[in-house]
């Protein structure tokens, strides 16, 4: 058992997505059971569900560990039926690319956001496959560590549309959406170097803090895709905007709540814009 | 120096693909230098030649080592000007996967071919971030090895339409055939688990023959995109398919011919002209 008392949050959410992370590397191209949640598109492995409850029960025990009281801990999951906002929270998603996971695509995460009341302070997104960290504290900027890349600050850049690379994804809960965004696709392509949809939104945007990506378009996520990275990507200079180009502001009453929105360098919007017209 | 008179011709291959991908991660994330070469979406960086000229270098050293006589040694190579076909030839691919290095996405590969006359006999697949190694020879089976799966025999299965993953990307060249495969891809994509672009065709291939995608889609690739690849997606057990459904078949005589193509395994052939219809 790890010594609690030795860490604080930023560690302790560290060592939560670890053990995950663990587990998620044991389950992988194992039997994949698997069900169905609102389509054939969107399902649920038991390891989502493992992984969710172990950060529960870390995060739990190590905020109690660090003096803090059980009753103001709470937890926004993908994977529960109710949320329960407290004082000090975690917004998890305990396996982002569940799809690639339940596929054999070793590109997934963990990510893990902490908020004080309503204001999102910590972002930790651990991806198990190239074991790489991102995390970000909010004022404090944000950071990378891996084997591949040792450990850097992340600082986002604003780089000329023909080397762009966008991330993008089809809406897999409705149709007239996706069919909006393959237009929309089709349209920018021409302009950029590429499009590129590798299957987790969470890394998407972790990456385009790290200068991969340059623009991420997203239609239909919720809160635990985008916590932990949001602090993260916003840290290392970027930002989300909704569809009426205003920065997304999270709907803390109503975790069920669907976002769209793109994410890219404030310089490069109005030329995103433009492009989309 | 390797003691090349101790290998075969596959352990060569692989020998000479090991040194690539050492060359691939020192230059991984370094100041990218590259040029257009048909368009700002199709471009080559100084990774690209070094590494086929590793690539041709210790081929040739190893052939003769192995008492091939020089002049019966031949090369396809994507960075030539000219092919170069002999006895025993050689269908090289430095780095596929250009654009996502230049990005600095951890998603590409070397690919080696190895043809008596016209005939592919070898296929070796190296991708340097997951060090995996896909190989596959002519009535012997084809293979993977890395640190997270181990060594293990491919076989393809035929899994049911709704958990199908596709490869896709969009044609580079000609945007009216980009405009038909996000025509395309709309259609399918209701019935399938997910589309992924993710900038690596050989790599697309060679997950194929491990399960990963169930159909690849591609139009406007080359012989040293497909070479290697072929060989370890057939003796998987899946097959190439033209434009009008016959086994794809490669020109010898025409190296720079591009292709158009979808791969499945061949139960699931009718299932997906079905859904394109």
């Amino acid at each position: 058992m790890t010594d609690f008392e030795k860490l604080d949050n930023l560690n302790l959410m560290i060592q939560a997505a670890e053990k995950s992370a663990t587990l998620i590397r044991a389950n992988f191209r194992q039997s994949h059971a698997f069900e169905d949640k609102a389509s054939h598109q969107d399902i649920v492995t038991q390891t989502d569900l493992q992984s969710q409850q172990s950060l529960k029960d870390i995060l739990t025990q190590g905020m109690i560990a660090l003096k803090y009281a059980e009753s103001e801990i709470g937890f926004v999951a993908e994977e529960s039926q109710q949320d329960n906002l407290q004082t000090h929270n975690f917004i998890i998603d305990p396996l982002d690319g569940t799809s690639n996971f339940a596929s054999g695509i070793p590109h997934a995460c963990i990510s893990v956001g902490y908020a004080e009341n309503e204001e999102i302070k910590i972002g930790v997104v651990l991806d198990p496959f190239s074991e790489t960290l991102f995390w970000g504290e909010k004022n404090q900027g944000s950071f990378l560590k891996s084997k591949l890349l040792g450990e850097k600050t992340l600082k986002l850049q604003a780089k000329p549309v023909q080397e762009w690379m966008i991330a993008a994804h089809f809406n897999s809960k409705d149709s007239s959406v996706a069919a909006k965004q393959f237009e929309q696709y089709k349209q920018l392509y021409p302009h950029i170097r590429g499009l590129r949809n590798i299957g987790s939104l969470t890394l998407d945007l972790c990456w385009q803090a790290d200068n991969i990506f340059d623009v991420v378009l997203n239609q239909g996520c919720y809160f635990w895709d985008l916590a932990a990275a949001s602090v993260i990507l916003r840290e290392a200079g970027g930002e989300l905007f909704d569809l009426s180009g205003s920065p997304l502001q999270f709907d803390w009453q109503n975790s069920k709540q669907p976002y769209a929105f793109m994410s890219c360098h404030p310089e490069n919007k109005a030329k995103f814009e433009e492009l989309s017209k």
